[in-house]
């Protein structure tokens, strides 16, 4: 569910007005943004003495939960506080009044609202249940804040609830194995911005990752040793319900199911044997949906799993099925023909069909991708749609229910504004009212084919703070810049449970430079991304057991250095033809750029960083052909004779995929500079008015090409 | 063990000689240093060609160390390498040889010895046994560098052998519990430096942490829950063994005891109730010597233990008995007169030898503390020194067998050149050969009092490679400066285990500052260190409950950037009486230091920060006394009137004792000039003999008081 993407510029909105919700009325560094926050005047203390209490309903999980935010707390005040709920006559600090426990195991009717008023005196929570507590907890502490006194909350009246029900981070534990703490981070992460579901995606053709101790097998030559063992599994079930995370565990059939096969080839469609999958992509192993033993294994098998995953949900996959073993296998050629099925979309259709009994049978209800859509499969089949928004619309207005990935696919590098003008529900499609409350939610993709347990939190943190803010705030809280900026606290405190993201990449620097003197690399990784989509694979061809140690590695998605630059810009143009604005802070980027060429190559040289080495070079060049622009327009001069063709040349050079898989984010802001050198001069003499309109065309050439 | 640490000095020998180990014929970057190293001309490239085979004897853990190996190696390298172990016709680029899998239970006769060589066309590494090669295995991933052609492995012959038997780390997890991976990532880093002893302190005062199935309570009412279960520490002693690592575990007694009598107040020598203690120090909970039960007790508990831990030593501890409760307690002193036992160090030795005889019943050698030493102990307890090395000379003396670990307490936040110049073998003791053969080796202490699972690596990584170097290289290897140079490559390197001892403090930074900017907090940090000894509990109260995230714990010993300074503080001084070498370096790095100020207050101010924010000016005043001190040198010009009282007491109030519990490193190397600046120009038309004199007298007031 992931090769293509071509859908995902149709999903941004960008007509989405730019205003801020009504809502904020005071800067704030919340993320999700609650549904209503209105702040005041006073503050409340947070120091040694900050103490908590719980009326009504408490219980175990209530006070784990209580414990962990105030470890979380005495981090930031670097105070200890009391341990235990407090008991003294002087008053807690902040009050939680719960009414219930709320589900025993969390579910997709979890009530998670809550209200919480703070005064200079008090904090009071209200929930109905614990989970909306926990929810209201984090609240609690992203609105700590500090200044020269200390650490205090300000005061302020939250009243909150998800916009969504569903709101999840799709986990790909097969194409990389990722150990229990990795996950375990991620939670915290996931608990810390609201999201609720932790789809666990564990088959698929790279590696079989659960235990089954009635199919031993299946892990037994299709993982590398390399599974969860159903303690381990507990482990995670408990530790998400813990926060209020229900854990969607994936088993995807009948295509991507290679490390199925290895194990059991008696289950494929063709022969065998196979051998763990090592590339990433779409392969042929499909499991047979004519014969009666399948189904009798996928019964025995997901009986066992029903009992180890207590969601009432069971993902199936049901993606890019090729069929192409079934083409060419004579019985289930003869069993089609037999059944009149006309083709393999509706074989497909009668496998979904049988599954979804088998899992009816063990108390559960299906999902998969959009691909398993049939008119005659039961309607409480979720359709989760991963191709666009279309599929979506589809399946509610046939009466399913489902949700949305397309537009979330985190691991295709794009940035987080991208995501963030995503709507679960899309304007274009004309939906009732009845068929936008089918529309659950909606889940960010963790696909792994290119993370490791060392940069996965850097492609997952923190562009899905911002995709979790999607979920749960009112759509009208869509102003990017604000997003940006709260993103950028938010990230700084995601670390606070252990989260990597902003930490690893320079680790990995380190090691390419072999000591600690990175810094010309980092200026250099500063101003580029991996490249998007699914490129990566076809400019650095690696296969699941390939080393993820490269500069791309230590590259991360949505370049800080980047935006900014490009903000710079668009301030600079908008200033013609004057071209004052943020000129001198850009000469000193751009010097600083063309200038870092030198030290760069002293350090790929040195180590052998051959495919990092001429990218040096480039960014020499673009810098150089930045600062050449802008001088041009300061001087409101055209630039002589070849120079456009030239910089346009050097533009493209730099713009060719490259063996080291990365791309320069500035490329796009260098490039709307470039050809404001070449046309803009030609308005000498004109209004301001004509020199702005060009400039407004000029974003559009500023885009990724 | 650890309260006092006067002897420190003592064993620092300062007259160790610099020059460079007479084997090293060219600037390797290996840690340890091998016994014999002679490099040839030629190189061995490695590339995605390369291949290992194994001839001699093999076995799974064979394999799979070379696996790991083989994996780093690609990570270098940034290529996939074939997995497995080679077959094809071309032959193998490595070669292992191996004779036997040497003993299934690491043990102190382990033959860790290898030999290894390297040409153009092949690399061969020999040893007796598993552990020998995975040894060898190390230095080959440490022999690996790279030029712009790539990575390569220069031709080389070693031949290697550890000096010392035992090389351990003390690893604490009783005053702050440390998970499962934490444990692992630093049991990797041990075996990359070649540590062969992990001594696992697991009891204490302030945490009991090893499941009994026998008595539950004792974590039950003694760990708050945070404790290891036997599976756990089979877990951990497995991964150890895989590493050719032993794991020797301790529980302390019959002092530091209070975690085991919160449970069991029956074993006390005063009624109890018990806490659990919190607060770091020496307390008085102590078993009581006297009873019978007590002893059936300990019979039952190390029965149960011996089973769960292979090694053949079981610590006892009993260290730090002040037997207060045995003062204060009738029975006990009755107990003593009617034995005639004198004092309470005669009623620990008859404690000590019973336990000693409970555990040889258990199959168990007994190893303890330096207290524990007395004549009628058998003379195959190990004697363990904390103090000094007097002590340890006199066990030798006595014919007991010992190791020493006075010098190498890391948590007392010397620098790695301290704990680099204390031999195993005081040269001042006039040990016999037979005597120093009966010292094993020693131990690097990482006391836990103020360390977290965020925090400890920082504190023990680097400078443990620096100690195991002690432990394992010949004496004569005793080069400071080609020490530190190598222990940053060193440092680096052992990132790619995981460890996270030169990344967490930046995100310390950024959680402290609010944000990513943390430049001018950077620059502060540098130029600290969390101040020695146990001063750090005096200046900034802290319990076992208090959070570790201030800015001493972002602070990391052995400060780099003062180091460096120091260094050109020295040269510039050597230059007397012209004073230009390293002059502009030096103005350089002061002036940085003095402008940071309204950048570091920006931030100390708006994040709460007030203990960080009184250094700011601190170390402006510090470094604007540097630059003046350094003008008056160069232009050979005495100070005005009251300059050197004025410099002398910002000195003096930079020295303080603060509630930040930092202290400056770069201070000795300031106060170095400002006396040279009060000193030297009295000396204006001496010859410059008489200039190098009085600089040679200036260096022993840099150091710190």
């Amino acid at each position: 569910m992931k090769t293509l993407f071509h859908a995902f510029s149709i999903l941004i909105l960008t007509t989405w007005p730019a205003s801020r919700a009504d809502a904020q009325e005071r800067r704030h560094n919340l993320m999700p943004t609650p549904a209503e926050v209105h702040f005041q005047s006073g503050k409340l203390t947070v120091g040694a003495s900050f103490s908590v209490a719980v009326s009504g309903h408490n219980d175990r999980r209530m006070e784990a939960g209580i414990d962990r935010a105030m470890r979380r707390l005495e981090g930031r005040i670097g105070m200890e506080l009391k341990r235990g709920l407090a008991t003294d006559a002087t008053g807690p600090t902040l009050v939680i009044e719960c009414r219930e426990a709320g589900r025993s195991v969390p579910s997709l009717d979890e009530d998670e609202s809550y209200s919480l008023e703070v005064t200079s005196g008090r904090a009071a929570l209200k929930a109905q249940t614990v989970v909306g507590a926990l929810r209201g907890l984090e609240t609690l502490l992203q609105l700590v804040e500090s200044d020269r006194d200390g650490h205090y909350i300000p005061s302020v009246k939250v009243e909150d609830k998800p916009r969504f029900r569903w709101r999840g981070l799709l986990f790909d534990s097969s194409r990389h194995f990722q150990p229990l703490e990795v996950i375990k981070r991620n939670l915290d992460g996931m608990a810390a911005v609201k999201l609720n579901v932790f789809h666990w995606h564990l088959t698929d053709d790279q590696g079989f990752r659960i235990e089954s101790k009635k199919y031993p097998k299946l892990t037994g030559k299709g993982s590398d040793g390399l599974f969860y063992t159903q303690d381990q599994a507990r482990e995670i079930i408990a530790y998400a319900a813990e926060r209020g995370i229900r854990v969607v565990p994936e088993f995807d059939l009948p295509g991507h199911a290679t490390s199925w096969v290895v194990g059991h080839p008696e289950l494929a469609s063709a022969p065998g044997p196979y051998q763990i999958e090592r590339q990433p992509g779409i392969f042929d192993p499909t499991l047979d949906p004519t014969r009666e033993e399948v189904y009798q294994f996928l019964d025995a098998f997901f009986g066992e799993m029903a009992a180890l995953f207590p969601d009432e949900y069971i993902h199936i996959g049901g993606d890019e099925n090729e069929g192409k073993q079934w083409d060419r296998n004579p019985q289930i050629q003869a069993f089609m023909k037999e059944r009149s099925i006309k083709n393999n979309h509706s074989l497909q259709a009668y496998f979904t069909k049988r599954l979804a009994r088998i899992l009816q049978k063990h108390n559960k209800k299906a999902m998969g991708w959009e691909e398993i859509m049939a008119d005659d499969l039961p309607r409480e089949v979720v359709i989760h749609s991963w191709r666009g928004p279309e599929s979506l619309a589809e399946a509610v207005k046939k009466g399913f229910i489902g949700l949305l990935s397309a537009g979330y696919y985190i691991d295709l590098s794009y940035p987080a504004s991208n995501h963030y003008r995503v709507d679960p529900v899309a304007a274009d499609k004309n939906l009732s009212r009845q068929e936008e409350a089918r529309i659950l939610g909606g889940e960010a993709t963790m696909w792994s084919e290119y993370v490791s347990p060392e940069t996965i939190d850097s492609r997952i943190w923190p562009r899905t703070a911002a995709i979790a803010e999607r979920f749960w705030s009112p759509g009208s809280v869509a102003d990017v810049d604000d997003m940006y900026r709260r993103l950028a606290v938010t990230s700084v405190r995601l670390e606070e449970l252990g989260l990597t993201h902003e930490k690893n990449y320079r680790s990995l620097l380190r090691r390419m430079a072999g000591g600690k003197e990175i810094g010309p690399l980092e200026t250099l990784v500063s101003v580029v991304e991996p490249v998007k989509q699914y490129n990566r694979g076809k400019q650095r061809p690696t296969t699941m057991l390939s080393p993820l140690t490269g500069f791309v590695d230590a590259a991360r998605p949505d370049s800080e250095a980047s935006r900014q630059f490009a903000a710079l810009v668009a301030g600079f143009l908008a200033d013609a033809p004057r071209f004052q604005t943020n000129r001198e802070e850009m000469e000193r980027a751009l010097a600083k750029w063309r200038d870092a060429r030198p030290a760069i190559e002293a350090i790929t040289r040195r180590s052998g960083l051959r495919d990092v080495e001429p990218l040096a070079a480039e960014l020499s060049d673009l810098a150089q052909a930045g600062l050449e622009a802008l001088a041009c327009l300061v001087e409101s001069k055209a630039p002589d004779g070849q120079w456009g063709e030239v910089k346009m040349a050097i533009l493209q050079q730099a713009a060719k995929p490259k063996p080291s898989a990365v791309e320069f984010a500035i490329l796009p802001s260098v490039r709307q500079l470039v050809i404001a050198a070449i046309e803009l001069p030609q308005l000498r003499g004109q209004p301001p008015l004509e020199w702005h309109k060009r400039v407004k065309t000029l974003a559009e050439v500023a885009r990724p090409q």
